[in-house]
């Protein structure tokens, strides 16, 4: 029996819903995946996460691989028993966080995190073999190949396992794309013949990597190469563009390819998104997106809500929300809104950056974002995608709907 | 009827077990008061605190008049309605926060909290009208006085309110401290008569707080004084000495002063204190105690156990802890513990500075507070406090006893 069946598709555009069976649990897709990147959704208990209505979240292997390491995890019950979450985890590979140490945004991901004694990292060699580079924690010499990032998502005991690939970012020139891409098939194969080899994997799903940058041949060599691979899923990586409408378009050629293929394995799109790019996704026959945004948002004082004109945030730091006796969002039933707490009170809590503000706010936009997903997955069911996606993107309120 | 009836004594020591009725619900005694000094318990909603048992938190005047101000949490429904608390509140004066400025440890008190733009807080003059100082905010100047502090706590709408007092350090000459304390019980009378002249205060309680510092005869005074104003409680501040017994002996002369006065009133510890404090102060005749201990703790990686030899703590962040797969306290109730995580991970967590490392530290060190005081105030009812106090002495886990 597949992992993935597909229980509705939406009659005007890509769009489906569907169930991912793991071994820890069902995946109701289209599904948002919040960020554990080092084994927690930051400010929340795991208990927390699942009673938000999350079936699973996604743990990072370079930053888990550096510390505190897979064997010591894989010794404690893996991930899942390491962060007591009982439900599905997918983890990334590492390749995106080994090779953003070569274009600088590995310091945005790790900001505010960085312990003693270490200084930056960085990457000392792209190689055949694997990557070597310096660890952002002690400034030591390490090592990733395609074999160890599987090693260490085995110890980890990922329900879905990404494979290894170069994330190509979007200011490099097409021939190095094109290279880059080539490396990333001949390092998934490499994936693959350790996965066959090793039975720890057994019960987890594989998903290949898609990348290609914004162009069209090279996507569309890449998805084929990850179908013929015979991955169970396809993750769609790499540059997406430097806008969101050619975003858009580069998921399209993926996902239409995948149509055209009469591919139905599950899709995940990595590192996205915004309110307005989840449901875009969704409609372009995306089944699950992961993205530190409502976390990282809500540690920074900034709270979703249903204004599309302002991104779908409120600043609540801002002058303006002093004296607000206005709620977050009325109806929402997160612990700030249903708690009654004024926008005066969050505003309050985010100047000081006190610890509860983060937490309420962060629980507060994954709340959002639960529910938007949840009105997209029933509207596809329903038969109502097109009527619903357009009361999401003139301001209606998840859940409301 | 007063506010306070007292409804178990125990009969080898002063301890008492009550009921202290207020504008915002009963607090059982002998109690233990978190801090919410900023608003918030610092990691957890106001929901949260009332699970874990709580009946009564304590709000930080002085913080709350530098930002965002009593006037605008007046408008907002008082402190309990700008925290979504609904349970009991005392209010400290601000005296203890603004005379630490001049001693230097209020630097501890706001570490890490500081915004931009301020630099340390100073004081500029203590005159008998009141303190002249510098905003750790803003460098604004800023002026308090005893009715300032009235009027502030008024706002805030505090079940309980502490007069404004002036907090003498321990380094200070006894002729420093005598009229110290004599200022101090004008500025008494003059919270009084504020009170008497604003209506706002009604429903309120008023404790005078006792200073004198480590001299005997000025504690006297100091009591008698307090005891002839008609406060309701009484709350024993100021230096406590330099070692735990001195601090001790310094309770027990206020303790005893009050039973020989007949003085049934209730009686609070300022700012103390550690888990065998609490058993002491208990023993002593406190009924009530607030403390930053086991947020501040929790923040820094640092959960309570039942060790005394390790002054009931174990400190997570120590590299012993990297792979113990133990948890922190077998059959505790906080989701920590409950949710079966392990010290290795919790380890994990301290070293990265995890936000979800210090929630799930500070519930944890809240639980067991909450945990130790429900114990002590049953073992006073049942008659049986010497067992009991022994037994977590001892090292017994509370809530097993």
């Amino acid at each position: 029996m597949d992992a993935f069946s597909i229980i509705a598709r939406d009659g005007d555009s890509l769009a489906r819903a569907g169930v991912l069976a793991t071994a820890h649990g069902d995946v109701r897709t289209p599904a948002f995946v919040p960020l554990a990147s080092t084994a927690s959704v930051r400010g929340l208990a795991a208990a927390e996460v699942a009673e938000l209505g999350y079936d699973i979240v996604l743990g990072n292997t370079f930053h888990l691989f550096l510390r505190p390491g897979g064997e010591l995890i894989a010794g404690l019950g893996g991930l899942h028993g390491f962060m007591g979450w009982e439900r599905a985890i997918i983890t990334d590979s590492g390749g995106f966080q080994v090779f953003s140490m070569g274009h600088g945004t590995v310091a945005d991901e790790i900001k505010g995190r960085r312990g003693g004694g270490g200084g930056a990292g960085s990457i000392l060699a792209i190689e055949e073999e694997g990557v070597r580079f310096r660890s952002y924690l002690d400034g030591s010499e390490r090592f990733i190949a395609p074999e160890t990032s599987m090693a260490v998502q085995a110890q980890l005991g990922a329900d879905i396992v990404l494979a290894f690939d170069e994330c190509t970012p979007f200011n490099v020139e097409r021939e190095y794309t094109a290279r880059s891409t080539e490396r990333t098939h001949r390092w998934l194969e490499r994936c693959l013949r350790w996965r066959e080899s090793h039975a720890a994997v057994d019960g987890s799903l594989f998903y290949g990597i898609v990348q290609g940058g914004v162009y069209e041949d090279l996507r569309a060599q890449s998805l084929a190469s990850v179908l013929a691979s015979g991955c169970e899923g396809v993750a769609i990586g790499g540059s997406l563009g430097r806008e969101k409408e050619q975003m858009y378009e580069v998921v399209e050629w993926c996902t239409r390819g995948l149509e055209a293929a009469g591919a139905e394995r599950p899709r995940h799109l990595l590192g996205i998104g915004e309110v307005d790019d989840l449901i875009r996704g969704v409609e372009l026959g995306i089944d699950s997106f992961d993205c530190a945004m409502p976390t990282r948002l809500g540690r920074h004082g900034v709270a979703l809500v249903p204004e599309p004109a302002n991104r779908w945030r409120v600043e609540l730091d801002r002058p303006r929300w002093r004296e607000s006796a206005e709620p977050l969002l009325e109806g929402c039933p997160c612990p700030a809104c249903a708690g009654g707490l004024s926008r005066a009170y969050l505003h309050y809590l985010a100047r000081g950056r006190e610890l509860t503000g983060a937490r309420l706010l962060s629980a507060h936009n994954l709340t959002f974002i639960a529910r938007l997903m949840a009105d997209l997955r029933a509207a596809i069911i329903a038969g109502r995608l097109a009527e619903v996606a357009g009361a999401l993107r003139a301001g209606a309120a998840p859940g409301t709907l």
